[in-house]
């Protein structure tokens, strides 16, 4: 059995010291995929430098990513090269990245400037006019201004290409949400599973995840739960016994 | 002799899945380390969760904060705790702090409802406005928009908290900047080491920092160049030299 997993938190750059990072320490990633490779499955795992790894034994090939632009093009490449069973994304993928940023007279500049223009109130047209200077390859922005307007941009939903190059995988997507209720969570769980055509969707709130404690849910494509976790080892087994290991 | 190091990069929340990050190895501030806890100086170490730490061993004793306000927290109790010879400060601090977000459509609102009000071009008090609004306590950003509007607001500068507390320690403040001139460089981490009241900064070069290279001068407060290393453990080295160890 081929698995690949995907485990940590993407990381997208304002400049070149700078970044926005979603969080996730790769612990829960790290312990799927030793249950996995206890089983004897080929594990390709795709982290991040800050992600707890996984045992580094045979059978395990890593790869770092820092991106959601690298981790499209790494998932890409492994998608085309090997056939999967089961792909496991875990991975916490940035939604927005950075693409235009202002001080804040800059950017005064630039609104005042649209209405004049416009002479009216403006519209998301106008606002993409704002990012659609060419960005300027920014080194290290000043921090001589006493605000800073970011621009962020939704990124590309990577969990698409995977059922897009492999129908046949078997497809485990990811949701995390804060502090919902647990109706919220199953819904908004369940519809993420449909937009990206998984096969099931593990549903998790960080307000129920401490130490020792993970709460988590399994749902499937007729958005019933069928199991439940309440801690990383469990979710693990939980995994390995949903996908008939 | 007891010292005080900083190391690593901090993290300012956007909510609580997102981070804005410093990056920072600790590399370097984690052999600095390392070289006074062979002198047998007390180091004390303030650093962040992914930084790489020194040798844990008898005479280190080690912090760990996130964000900007934790580090000002903890920097002011150890320094009103114990009194430091020589305090190095090479954390990446965040100039820069989240204090709203906006999704496309609520910031064309808001924009386009002070352009009503003012009649005119928007200034800073107008923009301002847009920040007072309370703050909510975001939990996770939708990702249900095109753009996200990040406004930041600069953090204050820890570094001057040092001095204004002990004034007779000796400070190294740290500076880095992106593919500079050298000119340029010595000349802002000059103007920073004034600000700060330090006695000597280290000036450097993120473009002339590569896997087994960091070039790095160490400017006193004659302005004058008293020492430049090629690597990391040549600055730890200078730095133990210039304080007479």
């Amino acid at each position: 059995m081929r698995v690949l997993i995907t485990a940590g938190g993407t990381s997208e750059k304002i400049d070149q010291v700078r970044s926005i990072t979603n969080h996730s320490t790769g612990r829960l990633g790290s312990l799927i995929a030793a249950a996995f490779l206890e089983k004897e499955a080929e594990v390709h795992y795709v982290t991040t430098a800050a992600a707890k790894k996984p045992p580094m034994i045979k059978n395990l090939f890593l790869y770092e990513i820092s991106g959601t632009h690298d981790l499209a093009e790494q998932l890409t490449g492994l998608l085309k090269k090997y056939t999967f069973d089961l792909v496991i994304h875990s991975m916490a993928v940035s939604d927005f990245a950075p693409v235009r940023s202002f001080s804040q007279q800059a950017f005064l500049t630039a609104i005042n400037d649209q209405f004049q223009k416009k002479q009216g109130p403006l519209d998301e047209k106008d606002l993409a006019q704002l990012t659609q200077q060419v960005k300027k390859d920014e080194k290290k922005i000043s921090s001589d201004t006493k605000q800073l307007y970011l621009i962020l941009e939704k990124t590309p939903k990577v969990i698409q290409i995977i059922k897009k190059l492999q129908p046949q995988t078997v497809l485990i997507g990811f949701k995390l949400l804060v502090d919902v209720s647990k109706e919220e969570l199953i819904d908004t769980a369940y519809r993420s599973l449909q937009k990206s055509h998984a096969d099931f969707v593990l549903a998790n709130d960080l307000s129920q995840i401490k130490a020792d404690q993970h709460i988590a849910y399994l749902i499937d494509r007729n958005q019933q739960i069928i199991g439940t976790a309440t801690d990383k080892k469990a979710i693990a087994q939980m995994i390995i016994k949903t996908t008939n290991l």
